[in-house]
């Protein structure tokens, strides 16, 4: 089982170590290398400092690692400095790279701007991304920066940049050039099953596995993962077959909760069935202000099964575009079941969508009340024949709970669907 | 100036390490050392093994650092061995801490689904997690599980839940308990300026430091890290007042490109300018689909200053609920500058607005044709006195062009505000 090769990742920049922009590299490279068989050991954040990236690449080498992935510190300014760390982390000494810096002045030029900065910062500039580690096969620059595939004996250093747009093109390119290809066909990738469950507790799924026999749970390697309002399940084999086994015992302890055996999103779920069906989906949201549309629309093909629908945030919204009477929102009002329904069936009749789902609550942190505490959150599913509202008390701060009032939305439509086609 | 408590961050989990989740507790700690005067060292990532959690932890107590924070692992499943690991590391052997195992069956005692789980399993589980390092000191349960400081001689390590939620919180506390409440105030917290602008290259940044004398560069450490549509300034003081000396200069380089000097996202600045005017604002969200009105309902007090606004995404809504007639659509298409101005219009009537935003786009990767490729994006703002339009060609993968795309129209809002107090 260990003979797959050993990553680590190493996320430069002072911005990500500050907490002030979040890492997406290192989770995208993460999420790559566990999908092609690598496994992934450690992931270091460290600043712009020549010596903290060169001394974190040095202190993987020495631990025999046989793919370290550095992100970040490509740029123009003085706090760039990612080559010259890898060149003295691995004592291969930089040089002027000539296709490199034809490919950064070819990039460069397009530049917008770029007439207001004076030639020869322009020139010391375009020389400093050419220069590349002595014998390393250089990765042509997506932006303006390129990156290098370095051999150090058997091990490998990658360098890539950090804007994610250019390290996810540039990694494309990377893991088809010879010496890193070699170690991505030797990874393989084993099989592997994700499943996501809605409406199960972490302590539920405790129980169900001291339930199940030892030789199955033995089987395969098991993570648990407690999402916003699901829990993933990632099984890798330990023995032939034995993610399926233990897999399928899991599920036979849920019955239907189980909602993806590939790991798919909810929204995908339900995006499919639409489709299969031929049905539009229109949304109003008020606490949420649009997430739910967002996710929506994060997918590529939703134009094929949502319309749109309605941000009903402020109150004379959920009444003169969505119709909700005076008199809910005056005796409910605007964080109620009649509203849910009212908003859910408005969204369904303005846009001619087959199903529309309604979100309206308190997500905090003011606005709560004894009755409607933060939290509060209603949930309306319009379909043809039915109406559905759910009542929710969500726990966590105003972004965790739009979160789970978004997510346990669409898992409500996904039953509603499942309804009708049982 | 490297008498300030040195950190590093100890993320846990094998979610995180494999991609599947990205880690927003790294980056909360971060953030929230960074604005004390902590200086964050190294933030890592490690799986849910008690062997690399407890090495990375010893080899942080072993280059000196102050202070090192493990985040999750302190769950009720079988990989939930943080504990185990800080106790390895550290010499400090476990024992069941009496007020812990109240606390934890107080918890748990209310949790749903609690009575599925049989008792003497509900029995191991709550015992597992009264389990701390000896003189260790216990931090109440936010969820179910408690974590702790511990003492290792000057140094602190300080043990917190996965659950952001949770570690938020816990955080919160922790931070005034004894311990860690001294090393906190001697951190004291350095002045720091964040400067965000908006329409400036990093290259002409660059080019721009060149220009200011190197008495007033080397008056603070400057941070640089370039966003959506934004860059980001970060200025430490070197010398007294450095900070200030050097961002009055870089401003100066740029004329009405700074919108903030306390590091304020642009939806806050907007948001304060139309709640000080008292008018309103309402959007019109074709391939952003929900994300501008989700970003700007992020925001608590946004029912100041917005209503809602509809998700145009099918041709259909955009034509029967915003009013854009059917000629824009068919002679220049829904992605169009007469289309995004009727959007903005058609919303800002419906809703009754002062002001309204609307995007049109192609946000990819298919539906880009040679006249409109892919990054093709049209924004609207429609005021009392005028509607302005903005076209732009946006680079990268799908959630980037829509990120890019919401941003610009904040800032579009913002000038457009700015104008009608010019």
């Amino acid at each position: 089982m260990s003979t797959a090769p050993r990553a680590a990742i190493v996320v430069t920049g002072d911005e990500v170590l500050r907490g002030r922009v979040a890492d997406r590299n290192g989770a995208y490279l993460a999420a790559w290398c566990d999908a092609h068989g690598i496994g992934v050991v450690h992931v270091s954040i460290v600043g712009d400092d020549r010596d903290p990236i060169a001394s974190t690449v040095r202190e993987h080498l020495g631990a025999g690692i046989d793919l370290v992935i550095t992100t970040g510190g490509l740029g123009v300014t003085h706090d760039d400095l990612t080559m010259s760390a890898v060149s003295q982390a691995t004592g291969a000494p930089l040089r002027e790279h000539e296709q490199a810096l034809a490919l950064v002045r070819a990039a460069s030029s397009g530049a917008p701007n770029r007439s207001s900065v004076p030639a020869q910062i322009r020139d010391a500039i375009e020389r400093k991304q050419a220069m590349l580690p002595r014998d390393a096969v250089m990765l042509v620059p997506i932006g303006t920066a390129p990156g290098c595939i370095l051999a150090v004996g058997a091990q490998l250093v990658v360098v890539l940049p950090g804007p994610p747009y250019e390290l996810e093109r540039m990694w494309a390119d990377a893991v088809g050039v010879p010496p890193l290809a070699g170690l991505v066909a030797r990874a393989g990738g084993p099989p592997r099953r994700v499943l996501r469950l809605h409406g199960v507790a972490e302590s539920q799924l405790v129980a169900a596995l001291d339930e199940i026999p030892v030789a199955v749970r033995d089987g395969a390697r098991l993570g648990i993962c407690a999402k916003a309002a699901e829990v993933e399940l990632t099984l890798a084999d330990l023995t032939t077959g034995g993610a399926t086994r233990l897999g399928d015992a899991i599920e036979r302890a849920f019955p239907g909760a189980t909602f993806t055996r590939t790991g798919q999103q909810v929204e995908q779920v339900v995006g499919e069935s639409l489709t299969r069906r031929g049905e539009h989906l229109a949304v109003a949201e008020s606490c949420t202000g649009g997430l739910l549309g967002g996710r929506i629309t994060s997918l590529a093909g939703a134009s094929d099964w949502f319309l749109g629908g309605i941000i009903a945030y402020a109150n004379p919204v959920k009444h003169e575009v969505l119709g909700v009477s005076n008199g809910i929102l005056s005796r409910y009002g605007a964080v109620s079941a009649p509203s849910a329904e009212a908003m859910a069936v408005g969204a369904r009749t303005l846009t001619g969508a087959d199903w529309a789902l309604a979100i309206t609550g308190v997500a905090g942190p003011g606005g709560g009340t004894a009755a409607k505490p933060v939290g509060t959150v209603f949930l309306g599913c319009a379909g043809a024949h039915a109406v559905l509202v759910e009542e929710h008390h969500f726990r966590g701060d105003r972004a965790l709970i739009r979160e789970r009032a978004t997510v346990h939305a669409l898992h409500l439509l996904r039953r509603a669907i499942a309804d009708t086609e049982a």
